[in-house]
């Protein structure tokens, strides 16, 4: 089944999704390096032996930094590992190259979300939920927006761009971020994180059509955008399915594709065929956790 | 003062402590990662760019893995990253490289360790503390056995001899774990975290200079572990005040270097040198925590 697939394209997600791995880890994104991991699994195999992770000159100079630099961002980076966020932003402070920058921001904002469910009462107090918020977040927003007067719009940082977003749908701005967002996954399409943020900016179905009109055409990863956006938006239509199909085509091993199968049955009330697919997932590998809170609702209507 | 360095030997050591930070992150000995990274920015300042990181052919060959076992290496190991330990552990379960097999076993020993936590009681009741064992640990221990069974002596892999040293230890089986770890420093000296668990080796000081003599002689991480473990059996005498002078002039700016100082001075009973010392620390990196429950003894006695 499935049509056949250029082994030379595959050769080429293979590589893109190694070099995403390893972009995404070194930012301590690890949500999204995994995702890119469990990407890079889910291709056919391939009796070729894969060649060494060589990052493309374009996205190498996102890491340009000087050498004092570089031993302060290996340090930050073991702190963060450690979860010493506040150390890891302070060690930090005073550099000046963008993935220095990002990490800083991106630690700052994850100590500034420790915090606040600290702050947060338990349930249904005064301060659950929205009420208590990031206070890094607003501080965020003008430290990049300022580092962004400094550099030429052509050399934007895409992880930036994306963590921008992120602190602005955060503070309420989803309409703002929306831009940030759509140029972070045209500059470089492999964040998936990004694609979930620009997800979040997608309130309807009406909505979708012009976000699909900004994003790298027929590119794989606004494929795996589009599926998983309308899945989210309950459109179990076949142009939706034939979409995951192509995509199951490229990738027939990605669990993650799965579970959006199995979610867009659910939607459209198969509910046996929805259960055989997550029942897949789940001996497939058993202790994957992620969106697997919907395997309960499928199984309590199944019964 | 301090006695005037060689260059090349700085720049030695900075490339030693930037491939650890290196190796020991890929396996996620995060503590150690992050103590190999502060040694390399306590070194002096140097005006020369440091070259690239080039891990060298012998520790080179630790990484060799076929290209689907290095695949699921990554998707594991972001697993790990995001805290999934069952599931990494499961995802390498049919590996053979030594480095899957580390972070295998690794993901299981942490994994146990959590459990243990969560079956132990809050405090003081029939399963506090030592009563709750990590389950993991008689089974790693047969693994890895095994595994050292199949390949030559002189290809041990350091990191799972130390791996090995770490479950012997938490089986208290202090006495057998000392072969396997002194094997582990002297094949690779730059794992800080096997140091850590040969000094748990050292119950007095008498058993010290068995323990030196059984190490790399003058290699700068032999001298770090004597410091370290005098100061730990509160020798404060002279000869480890020398030794830890010799090293303070190699790492000015290494604060853990401070801080045995501060511990040294402590047991000397000069409190308020120690009190001193604990205040630059705080000063320069008022965010990190390693070794400052001390310091709160020290202001108690100098109040």
């Amino acid at each position: 089944m499935g049509t056949q697939l250029d082994p030379e394209y595959v050769r080429t997600l293979r590589s893109d999704f190694a070099v995403a791995h390893k972009l995404l880890s070194d930012r301590c994104l690890y949500e999204s390096a995994k995702w890119s991991a469990e990407a890079l699994n889910g291709l056919p195999e391939d009796e070729v032996d894969d060649p060494e992770i060589l990052i493309p000159d374009e996205l190498k100079q996102l890491d340009q930094m000087s050498s004092s630099e570089r031993r302060q961002y290996m340090l930050a980076k073991a702190c963060f590992d450690c979860r010493e966020y506040d150390r890891a932003a302070r060690i930090l402070e005073h550099c000046t190259s963008s993935k220095c920058c990002f990490l800083k921001w991106y630690a700052r904002y994850i100590s500034g979300e420790k915090k606040r469910e600290e702050d947060s009462e338990v349930i249904l107090g005064p301060l659950d939920g929205d009420a208590t918020i990031n206070k890094q977040v607003i501080l965020i927003i003008d430290e990049i927006e300022e580092h962004f007067r400094t550099v030429a719009a052509a050399v934007y940082d895409p992880f930036l761009l994306y963590l921008y977003g992120v602190a602005l749908i955060k503070h309420k701005c989803d309409k703002l971020a929306f831009e940030p967002l759509t140029r972070a996954v045209n500059i470089y399409p492999f964040n998936w994180a990004a694609w979930q943020e620009l997800g979040r900016c997608v309130q309807n179905v009406d909505q979708l059509p012009f976000v699909l009109s900004q994003i790298p055409p027929t590119h794989v990863m606004s494929k795996m955008f589009e599926v998983s956006t309308s899945q989210e938006l309950f459109q179990s239509t076949e142009s939706v399915f034939a979409t995951l199909a192509q995509l199951e085509n490229i990738f027939p091993s990605f669990l993650y594709l799965k579970i959006q199968r199995a979610m867009l049955c659910y939607h459209a009330l198969e509910y046996d065929d929805s259960a055989k697919l997550f029942d897949h997932v789940v001996r497939e590998d058993p202790h994957r956790l992620d969106d697997m809170d919907m395997y309960s609702n499928v199984l309590y209507v199944t019964e």
